[in-house]
Formats: structure tokens, sequence, C-alpha cells
């Protein structure tokens, strides 16, 4: 459902939904035993769950596409992510909880190191450590560029988000970042007319950095065995995407409760609440807890079942898998009207990155028909009633089973 | 997944696709025995495919739409046959081959009966031979007009394929078919300012074709029983589309191997190289096997399964089946890392005709979930993972599986 037809569609109401979203569900069979993580975990509650609740698959993008986090949770969100994409540098920003502004133009930054004729010789600086990244940043805020406010701010090893805040600036700037080795940086150049101020300053902005990075002193500051770290690459220059909040189409009061601040500022995005949660199951509960009264929508943010999907540790999955199981009867508790449990995309442990792969997807409601899966994994989930559907959807079926959609035409 | 996407997505390697395409693979159950052409034919290595395989159906168009060859095929091709649709002539033109270029302008022609007063008494001259259609047409090539070179290459029966190759032509012609009889063939007309010097040239040919189709010596020519074909009909002017190629959108160095002029025609529209092949499976297989090293992605096309349905022989069609089973073998000792089977479109022998329903597919892939699905006819392929799915869509999941595809969005 595109959010035209949601918005003429959305009706306020006094019930609940809460999507539970376990960061990188799905997974693959494990080689020696031909189960998946879901298949091999013992998920006593979110299986009784499975066979009370409409079940199925959800497609974040389209098949055969791996998603990125971003367009993972929008589609969650009940945002089509092919139309509402993000740029690199907002994203990034987001990733951090930076709190952007419609004025302000971010980009992604790396560390890099160049040899003695500029060129680049390691495009990530050799991954030097988030402290020493925390430090150069802490020095290249010293720049000042009339008419305008900098940010330089840390992000993990050597990735840092640059914002320019000022009037009239644009994201018409090309990437500085040539993405390959031996050669030197790009200057930064408009892609657009109006880009042109926007690119000065940048490039007076990165020659400042230049100076300040291949100073010695500043150099010395860091570990002797660090690469030098003495020059920056941004790209993906890019503005707030100025979206359509969820309480204006949706007509939801909605909640974000997510202990990593990428998911926070995802949430944001849309004009959810971000709530402060700790890392465990168990604190975003409390979380939700607190604030049931105040919200209708409540999106929970899980990450370990991904991470341990990215460190190819299949046993650590299933724990991570086991362990949100055991959170399931407390979120029951809280008398969701709908209560919907999925991942953004797949992480299969053997894989080891983001997958393509369809993404478990239950949910229970009110009014749903019967349906034969018996089990929350990959093939269980085949016997239900959902099939495979786009997970920009999710949100709409939800709404509908809470009573929160009205009729299409008379 | 559209081809913007695609591009976007899309990066090389090493791995290699074969899709193997049975023409008309869909069937429906014989009246008799309740079991479908695929259900009746002995396929031991299909059935052993399909269950170490991702099952399902592809959807070549849309619910309940009948696909000609040219849209079955473009879908599986990655391209959207209802955003990439081919003009008549021009399919005609792929149809047997012809090199269209870029300037050219082509349509169908009928050879037709007309009687004394100029009305069409037959609009297919009484389906001549094959032999006198290329009679004909021989004579119709001495028309000579200035500026432009003329083509008139016979396709079979009564139909040909005419081309006009210039510079400043147009297609803004309309036909001067009247799509019935006891009418006059049209004139032709422009259909939009451009198309008027191209309607004033064909409408010299086309009086130039009618001087010599009407000469007694002429039409002595043929048989003395043969209908008179002493008019012609011309429609849908076309120009060879101009596609983006498989090789620019999906980084992909393509092959087509087929038989039948049509398939390869098509297949060099989205800029695959068409090798030359047999008429058997073999034919096919040697062919692959030998151009192995040059390409990554294969288009196998079996032309035989389509005829027997369209002959409505389900005997015949189970036969053809049973052949290309027994092939597959031989296609698997290639290695291919992925390798897709299906066809362009369902031709129940039972309908004797094209036919809307979704068509069988097995992908075999590294990293497909398990699915209960264990043989490779239309009641198991229920069972299937990917369940009924659009036919675009194949390519993508191929690429996906075949580690072509990077992640959309951070």
């Amino acid at each position: 459902m595109d959010l035209d037809l949601a918005r003429q569609l959305s009706v306020t109401s006094k019930s609940k939904i809460l999507l539970l979203v376990m960061d990188g569900l799905g997974g693959l069979p494990h080689p020696e035993t031909g189960r998946t993580e879901l298949e091999t975990a013992r998920t006593p509650n979110l299986d009784a769950l499975a066979r009370e609740s409409a079940c199925g698959f959800t497609l974040p993008v389209a098949l055969g596409v791996t998603p990125g986090s971003g367009p993972g949770h929008l589609a969650l969100f009940g945002y089509d992510p092919l139309r509402y994409n993000i740029g690199r540098g907002a994203l990034e920003a987001a990733g951090i909880d930076f709190d952007l502004q419609p004025q302000d133009v971010a980009a992604r930054g790396n560390f890099c190191t160049v040899d003695s004729k500029g060129l680049v010789t390691d495009r990530r600086a050799g991954r030097i450590t988030s402290e020493r990244c925390g430090e150069l940043c802490a020095e290249l805020r010293e720049i000042r560029l009339e008419g305008v406010e900098l940010f330089v701010e840390p992000v993990r090893e050597h990735r840092f988000v640059f914002v320019v805040r000022g009037d009239s600036l644009s994201d018409a700037v090309a990437d500085t970042d040539p993405q390959r080795e031996g050669v030197e940086p790009l200057a930064p150049q408009a892609t657009a007319p109006e880009g042109e101020a926007t690119a000065r300053l940048v490039a007076r902005f990165v020659e400042e950095a230049r100076r300040i990075l291949a100073d010695p002193s500043t150099r010395s500051a860091g570990s002797g065995q660090a690469p030098p770290a003495n020059m920056l690459l941004l790209r993906g220059f890019a503005r707030r995407p100025d979206w359509p909040s969820m309480s204006e189409v949706f007509k939801l009061r909605p909640a974000a409760v997510a202990h990593y601040p990428m998911y926070r500022g995802l949430a944001k995005l849309v004009g959810m609440e971000a709530l402060p949660a700790g890392p465990e199951m168990a604190d975003s509960i409390a979380t939700v807890r607190e604030n049931w009264a105040r919200f209708d929508y409540f999106f929970v943010h899980y990450k370990y079942t991904d991470t341990a999907g990215e460190d190819g540790d299949f046993e650590r999955k299933v724990a991570k898998l086991e362990e949100v199981d055991a959170a399931i009867p407390s979120l029951l508790a809280l008398g969701p009207d709908v209560l919907m449990v999925t991942g953004d995309h797949s992480t299969p442990a053997v894989l080891a990155v983001h997958s393509w792969h369809p993404v478990p997807f239950l949910m229970r409601a009110p009014w749903t028909r019967a349906d034969s899966c018996d089990a929350f994994n990959e093939v269980a989930l085949e016997k239900g009633s959902l099939g495979t559907f786009p997970a920009v959807d999710a949100l709409p079926l939800a709404m509908a089973h809470a009573g929160r959609l009205t009729k299409y035409g008379a």
C-alpha cells in the first residue's frame, strides 16, 4: 500500500500494535544438520505463537535483493524502500543518532592514508581504532568556516560523519572518495549548479583537514604503530529526507525501543519517538511497559541475532533466538492487540552477511484465518497462510487487524 | 526488479548461470488420467533436480494473461514485458533472425487476394505455400525506390517481413490491413507528421507490388490451383527497439543457444550473442560446452514441447519432456553455478494453444532453502518455497544466488 492510500484509509483506534524485529532473523541450513538457526533453536514460546498466528515470509525489497538495515526497516515501517531511499550521508548521521536538521548536508567520511605524492595508499587508514578516530575528529572540529557550522562525529574505526549546517546549502556535491587506491582524492565538485557554493565550502574544509592531519604533532598523538590517517575521503552527500511521518500517514503514535543508535535514527526519520533502552530484551520490554499508555505502536529492535549471524556464529545465533523466545511471555503480558515478530532481513550464519532470503514473519491478531504453520522456522512457515509477501504490506495488514483501516470505496 | 535497480546492484563474478527454457512447458490434466503432461512423463532427472532446488511457478506477464513468445522470453531475460514491448514488425523481423538496423522500419506482411473491384476476398491468400511465398518475395525485391533500400523476406505460408532502410524514416505509419474482407486494403497513412514521408514511400511500394502481383505472368509462376495472392497487406510498422543490453544492465556476458530463428532474434534484442545450434537438445548442449569459457549466462531454448502442445498432441509432449529429462545429466555436467529450468509460458496439450497458467520453475543453486517439492510437475511444485512469482524476477533471483548482486542501501 502506498502512503497516499494509507493516509486515506487510516483511522485512529485504541488498539495497540507491537512490532518485534529480530535483526537478521532469517537463516539457512547448517551444512552438517540440514537445519536452520530457527529450526535448531528451542523456541517453545515462538512456536506456540506461530500456531495461533498468521504466518509467512516478508520480502523486504524484491526477490534476490539483499537489503541494508535502512531499507529493511523502512519497509516494516510501511515505507516502500525503493521509493523512500535515504542518502548515505543521512543514513550515517541517523546511524549515530545525530539530530540532522532540514538545512544540513551530511556525508560519510573515511580517514585514509596518502603517500608523499598525495596518492591514496589505504582508503581505510589501516582501520584505525575508534579511539584514534575520536581524537582526529576532535582535531577537525577546530576548523571554522564563515557562515556555516561544521560537525565531525566519529562512527567506528576509520569512519566518521561530516555535517555542514547553514543556509542555502545543497547536497549536489560529488564524492571525493575515488573508490580505489593509487590515485589522489577527488576535489569536491558540484554535480549541479546549486551545489557550487557547498562544494567550495567542502573544498575549504578538506584543505584545512589535510593540513591538520598531515601535521606531525597531530600524527604523533596516536600510537606509533598506527597508520598515519593523514587525509580524509567524503562520500554520499545527502540531506535529511523529508518524509511524511507515521503519525500523519497511519494515524499512529509510534515509539521506537532500540539500543543501537542506527535503529533509533531510522525510526526518527519516519517520526517515531525514540525511547531509551538498555541492551537486553528485558530492558526493551521494561521500556515498552513504562510507556505503554503514551503510544499505540511500538517498534522493538533486537540486534544480537544479526551480529551473531554476521560473525558466522551459528550456535550464538541459536542462543540469541532462544533468549528472545524466553522473553515472549512478558511481551504478550503487555496485551498488544496485534503482535508481529519478524526481521529486517536474513543474515544466515553460514553466509555471515545480510542475504536476499525472505524473512520469517508471524502476526498474532484478532480475526486471522486458520493456518497450518505449527512452528516458527523457515520450513514450518512455508505452510503459513501469508506466503511470501512484501514487507511494506506488513504494517497495513496489522492496521487492518487492529481496526485501524477503513473501507476503500463505497 | 526494474533495470535501473539491476544496473545499480549488479556486479561481475566468475559464476555461471544457465537458463533452460522448455517452450510451452506448463500443462493441464489429461481428461482421462487427471494427470498433466509433466505428471505423466517419466522424468527421473528433473524430479531429482526438483528435490535439491528451490521450486515454484513463474508468472510471465500477469494473472490471466496468455503471453506470446516475445513477452514470455523477455520476462525470463529480466525485462518487464509490459514495459519492454516490441512492435509487431520488429518481432517478425526478429522471428526470421533478420538483422534489423536502428534506422530500419519493419512491418509484417500478408499476401492476400483481391477481386476485380480491389476488395479483399482472402486476407491470407488461401495460405499459399512457403515456396510460393518465397517466389513472390523474390519478385517484389525487384522494386526500387530512390534513397532507400527495401527488403521483402518470406516467413511462412502467406507471411513475409517488409523492411525499409534509409535515413529519416519513421514507424508512424498506419496498417494497410483492414482486418476484414469485402473492403479495399487501406492506403498507407501517417499517424503523425513525422510519418508522412515514410507513408508516401510505403504507398509507392504497395502500388508497384500491386502491379507486379496482378501481372498474369507473375501469377502463372505458381501452381494453377494456388489462389492468386494478387495483393499484399502490411501491419505493425515498427523500429528495432533500443533497449539496454543484458551486459550493460546485469554485467553478464550472455549467449543464446536456440535452433529457431525467433528465439535467436529475441535474444539479440537484449544483447545476447546468438550461437548456432542444431535441432536436438544434444546439439544445444554441445554448443554450450564449446562456448563455456566465453560466456557466463546461457539461454538454451527447446522448442518441441510447445509444438507438441500446440498440435494438441499430449503423448508427443510427454515424449519431448522425457527427451529433455534424459539430457539433464549432461547439462549438470557442465557445472553451472545456477541452473534454472522453466518455460516461457504454458501450452497445455488439451488447449492446443498458449495459455495463461503459471509456468513450472526450478532453480538449483547454492544457498537455497529447503523446500518440500519432490518432483517436477504442476502438483508437486505447489509445495515449492518460491510460490508463484513474476518471471521477470527469475534472473535477479539467480543473480543473487550466483553472487552477482550487491546489497541495496546501507
